[in-house]
């Protein structure tokens, strides 16, 4: 798609797009390296400059501050959501008074002596914390895993919704927290009370210390990652709620369980990405039996969330498996709810997504 | 699909349903006469008796009062949701201590001397309005357009998230009220404060009556059915909010606005549904057109809410449709939400139904 380079283009270079008849189409990142060697982010006449960004910055910070009004609600959330903020390369969340960025493209690398003043001012924060994915460094040709201005931060805390939080800006490559399932938190909160829960796949147990915190009678939780088992019940101390915190394969456990007929009021399932290009024949399948075994514990007339983070499942996809892992045992379901990623996450026009994260909440008759 | 009848099975009669080889597959209601002469409601082995369809009202009641509490919010909701409550032929609007019932097959409209006492029991009602379909009781061999236990209901008020609306049960064959756009008004009021507001095809004023409660800077609402801008100005007025209300064509005032350079803040668009077969390229144009006109009155970076209840159009066909138009006029859209009709309008997942109802909530950059 790509005809000419002028000379004067260099790896992460901000160009203005021409298009076959030389007319100005937009602008662009541009490096010969990357996957995507030109990535455009502006499609206006004129070319942009490089105070384009940090209008960009302010613009992400107006519609989560502004017109979302996180704040008032959350300590924790997705700021800056790349090219969705039109700042191709760079995702950023917010956690109390520390960004944490995470840098996917040459470009943005190169550009975040100038970016990040411009992040703590829009958004008020004071510390960062700068992540490279090693393998997107090699390809895109960034210098370095590090950058200068990124600092070694202790775990923190943040309050979301009433619940706190512990989170590790600089453990490893996660937090320990997902902000796109914030409302989804909170939602699922509000159908806990007097409920036994059960959480499959708990992590670092965000749906279930709000669950146990909006008055659940009980909360189960099981996880595979002993790390996020560990921080999980972390968290549960950290809000005085008792969870029944298990590290264990969700799946062998559920038939473990599904063997002793146990079953409860409100079932959970939020897996990891199962599915890692089109046609995995093994995703789908995990998805099904996950699934169907969470299906299982859901007594009769009970509720079943269930979440696909797979962004190449599509939510029809997902809940064709859905049903068909109910229709199987002769279930049915009422789905009340599909719902997806915070608002703090959206999508922008020009890169048609769907959505990557998606919940059915359902009743299970 | 159906083999054979026995001679008992009268129109309106519940009957089990044995499959190819014999065996039971489920019950349904049976009438030779219907567009689809068995509707099945059960994939239980076992005949269901009547107790059932009682059984399944209580269900309805106890997934909106006690599974989503939606009596502590708003005394409006859908009480029962036909097929996807397990009662299909009956849809079921509860308006404070009215229930607003309309009867869409023979099987309902002969048990309605049984269900209606149930359902005043479940849901707390005490008077109840029923609506036959004229052209649906002619196909269904629905024997009169009233029922004894049917009551002439005076216009009521109903309490929604803070906001007072005028309801008419009685009236013609709406009752001026849309229980599905709930949460979507209250999203739409969270995002109007300080803001200029317009709202297209208003109807009676739900999105209008609620931005400006919530403190839109102005709003201006705008709708072709003269009975609904008469009502939308009594919502105004019960609720003391001032709003510039027009009776007007949306497609011929818009452009007249866009002529003089009108723009707002925050504009949404819930147009009457558009697309009535899977082919209707004038509907779909019809949508294109009216979001076309819609962005060019929202400011740059302003807030643009799309509807659309036409079952017909996918949810990704509705975005296709809104991107389209937002690039043509070289404007990029930042989708941050996609929702649709409240949780008292499930789905059951063995009629597979995508979202008759679809929201995008963007900013227009």
């Amino acid at each position: 798609m790509i005809g000419e380079v002028t000379r004067d283009a260099s790896p992460g270079s901000l160009v203005q797009v021409l298009d076959k008849e030389g007319k100005p189409f937009g602008s662009g990142f541009w490096n010969p390296k990357a996957g995507m060697p030109l990535r455009i982010f502006d499609h206006g006449g004129d070319v942009v400059g490089e105070d384009f960004f940090i209008g960009a910055i302010q613009r992400a910070a107006s519609l989560r501050r502004e017109v979302m009004k996180l704040d008032e609600t959350t300590e924790a959330y997705r700021a800056i959501h790349a090219d969705a903020d039109q700042l191709p390369g760079l995702v950023a969340d917010k956690f109390g008074k520390v960004m944490s960025l995470e840098v996917t493209n040459l470009a943005a690398f190169q550009r975040l002596d100038d970016w990040i003043p411009a992040i703590h001012e829009a958004f008020g924060t004071e510390k960062v914390h700068v992540r490279v994915d090693p393998d997107l460094a090699r390809i895109e040709g960034i210098p370095s895993l590090t950058h200068p201005l990124s600092e070694k931060l202790r775990p923190l805390k943040i309050r979301e919704h009433g619940v706190t939080f512990e989170i590790d800006p600089s453990g490893g490559h996660k937090t320990g927290f997902f902000c796109d399932q914030r409302e989804n938190r909170k939602t699922f909160a509000s159908l806990a009370k007097d409920r036994s829960v059960l959480d499959l796949c708990c992590y670092t147990g965000g749906f279930s210390v709000s669950a146990s915190l909006a008055g659940a009678a009980d909360v189960t939780a099981v996880d595979l990652d002993e790390n996020a088992v560990e921080m999980a019940k972390r968290n549960a101390n950290l809000n005085q709620q008792r969870i029944k915190f298990t590290h264990a394969d969700a799946f062998t456990w559920s038939r473990t369980m599904i063997e002793n007929g146990r079953q409860w009021d409100l079932v959970i399932a939020d897996p990891p990405k199962f599915i890692h290009n089109r046609e995995d024949r093994i995703g789908h399948n995990k998805y099904h039996d996950l699934n169907t075994l969470a299906m299982k514990m859901v007594k009769p007339g009970g509720l079943f969330v269930t979440c696909s983070c797979s962004g190449m499942l599509s939510a029809d996809e997902f809940e064709k498996i859905v049903v068909s892992a109910a229709h199987r045992q002769n279930r049915r379901l009422q789905i009340f709810d599909r719902t997806g990623a915070g608002p703090d996450h959206p999508t922008i026009s020009n890169y048609p997504e769907s959505r990557y994260l998606k919940l059915l909440w359902c009743r299970v008759l």
